[in-house]
């Protein structure tokens, strides 16, 4: 039976702050990427959220960022290896505290913003996230832009990985994302989404934007539960991937 | 033979910025207890510190404070037992990684300043500290003032504590610290120091300030790494202890 | 003719978050207090706020916080004269910069959260405050709980200052706010809290908990804009004020 | 006479932590870079070291950084125009307030670190700092490198700047520093230093890396004071400048 997992960033709220319908996108999602205090996410926020996700039994991913919390850790900073390094061990452990507090533990991590987007590029960064898991536990499954140089790093390191897909976003021809600037970068038809999403989870194949057909491999879809409409798309993909025959499973049972 | 753990703290430094001399103090003392972030100690300082500590064979402890980077965690703050445990739980989950990292572990844990003298009166505070720890792991060791209230919560919830005193404060006859605005709290004779640090580890006995004999339990003696003059000391207590038949042990060995 | 001023929270946003509906509760107060980046508001947030203020023609002024994001400075800190003070001058520095910015001034400074509930009682905070407005611009005005210590340090320092009531709590015979931990301490019914807030004005009298009439002297009334209930009280009360006869002005009017 | 200003960066502790012997180095220096609280410093820092630059007549500037206290300001963001203009209005008007407390006033600004080196090149930055200063007080004089896009940026918007030389660093034959990763990129020889000092200072030109003479404005001269050699090299550099006849000078006397 064909599977893939749907993954969602959650536990974004901070302070008083509220962020996202964590509650309502936790029923149809698998992996939650759970922020860890240094984009959004506090303590406070960090237990509640992996409580909910328990409950629920939705898998419980880190979700580190670079050290941005006035930018919501979206824009690019130049860190070192070692920082990089270290500020994902860091969250990572801050989050597996508790994580074992309620009697479970990580199974991913995915980076956040502009942290995912440079490492999807940059070998020195992807790297060092590879290396942050192999010594905390390997078992820890990265989270990365399918056949995206992060993927690449994990396979060479021998770490278990999984492929990244987007449902609402173009892709170009070499399987990187179209930039948000460019028009036609993002997939407004909801309906044109799924096709495209159900097109990747079972032929591995997706619509470039000129046209073209590439291979791509859909470990795991992302999905957004920031207002109802996004929560509304999440519950059809969700019963589209079912009626096509996908189960929606953990990243455990894919990779 | 007598035992006693040496234990200070260290990992204080941040970003360019330099606290202490933790690559000497570590030659001396049994127990290190390494700034999580919230007070003093950042990602790189906290992996530096932990590998040192792991060379020099001296146990890891977690010093979590309140979130005060302003006032180096010495400012008392009103937090709730909910806050109190999560800031705990962050804080000793992101060293943990560290010591993961470093194929070592928490052997303790011991709050930093306010929190600290905060939680030898509050029984609330030390609840919270008592059950960060028992829903991490509950082989940490609590270190807290000899006889207080942070001791005797651990006790009761069946958590391993260890008695800790201080070689250059005076004691009130309640076996509490004589507060530093008052004259002669803090004594300035090395000598007089040291005679008194054996005392508590041998006769578990200890003169407070009005003259007086009273009973004190010492697992632990807090030292100091600031400056030459206190390692020096440190350098005395270390010798004058091992001729006086006290073996410096990690507290695993005496609790 | 009768005056009083309505002061609101504002700028509370925070990165990416959003807080409260501060376009909306423009149009009918005459003092927003604007959040300086301790407990809530970034400069972004800050620039923004004041060209709203300026557009809607209300008078701009500083809520400075105990350092405390986290807890959105709702948490009580032991800070001392020094603190209080220089953490008052960056703030109130701060936010002037966007203030010359956009060519308006600074009219007004109000103590947010605990700092605020703290220096009512405690007269070194209320003194910070002063020498903090003092030695910036003496035509800035105090805006503190009605005959608080606050108010009184002003007053003794030479001050200008501004007796704030609340519509929604209830006080006690001594004049204090009525601890939100009792029964009654927050006044539900929107009729009744705009009775007593015109009886406050006009007579400069309210009832206490205990059902004595007692003195109070209202000079500014502060309104909230967290929720659309909150903005509908604030229609409301201004019209009723207009109604009786009630001008809502400026501080600078008023003191 | 010919004249040029000495400039350094102080008030660069934080916290408890100590950095630079800001007390020595001002008897030497006309200006000074204080920091605002974004990479270093913090409000008790800042008054101290505005009172000391007072006391020792040196000139006042404002030193604004990227958000980035675990990277001491280094580190280079992608940041918008508007954040750039805002962060500098922030932490301008926070200094600003100290100023005010102690009866001076904000002289001149110069970027920290990465905000610095990137805005040398980057319009967009430069224009930024230039229209924070300009919305602020358009007396504020930019502090800029010799020559860079930023000094170009200050002039075409009507700004005063100045031209700062580094005495201890090569030039390439276009007037940019030689890379620090680049072999011969310090001047380590003390003498050598002086020389090139004075020669940009009295015939306008300095020795490129590659041996070639090129043009150079040299309005004032970056030194440090973190330790005691550096600090003799200030005294050394002044000295020799006074028997060269430059007199030192603030840059409101040379711009």
């Amino acid at each position: 039976m064909l599977k893939v997992d749907l993954n969602s960033d959650l536990g974004e709220a901070f302070s008083i702050y509220k962020m996202g319908l964590d509650e309502e996108i936790l029923k149809y999602i698998s992996s939650a990427n759970i922020a860890c205090g240094f984009h959004a996410g506090d303590p406070m926020v960090m237990d509640k959220t992996i409580s909910l996700a328990k409950t629920n039994n939705v898998k419980i991913g880190a979700h580190p960022s670079f050290p941005d919390l006035l930018g919501f850790g979206r824009r690019e900073m130049k860190i070192s290896f070692d920082e990089a390094k270290n500020y994902t061990l860091y969250q990572l452990g801050a989050l597996s505290a508790f994580a074992k507090a309620h009697n479970t533990k990580i199974s991913h991590l995915k980076a956040h913003g502009a942290f995912y987007n440079m490492a999807c590029k940059d070998e020195m960064l992807s790297l060092a996230l590879c290396e942050a898991i192999a010594s905390f536990d390997e078992n820890i499954i990265l989270l990365g832009l399918s056949s995206s140089l992060m993927c690449e790093s994990a396979r060479k390191k021998g770490l278990r990985y999984a492929n990244e897909v987007f449902a609402d976003r173009a892709y170009n021809e070499d399987g990187t994302l179209v930039s948000r600037s460019i028009k036609g970068s993002v997939i407004d038809d909801e309906q044109e989404a799924i096709k495209r999403v159900i097109n990747m989870v079972k032929n591995g194949k997706v619509s470039t934007i000129n046209g073209k057909e590439i291979d791509i491999k859909a470990d795991s879809i992302c999905v957004h539960g920031d207002n109802a409409k996004a929560l509304d798309f999440v519950k059809n993909i969700s019963l589209e991937l079912k009626n096509a025959g996908i189960k929606i499973s953990s990243l455990e049972e894919l990779v």
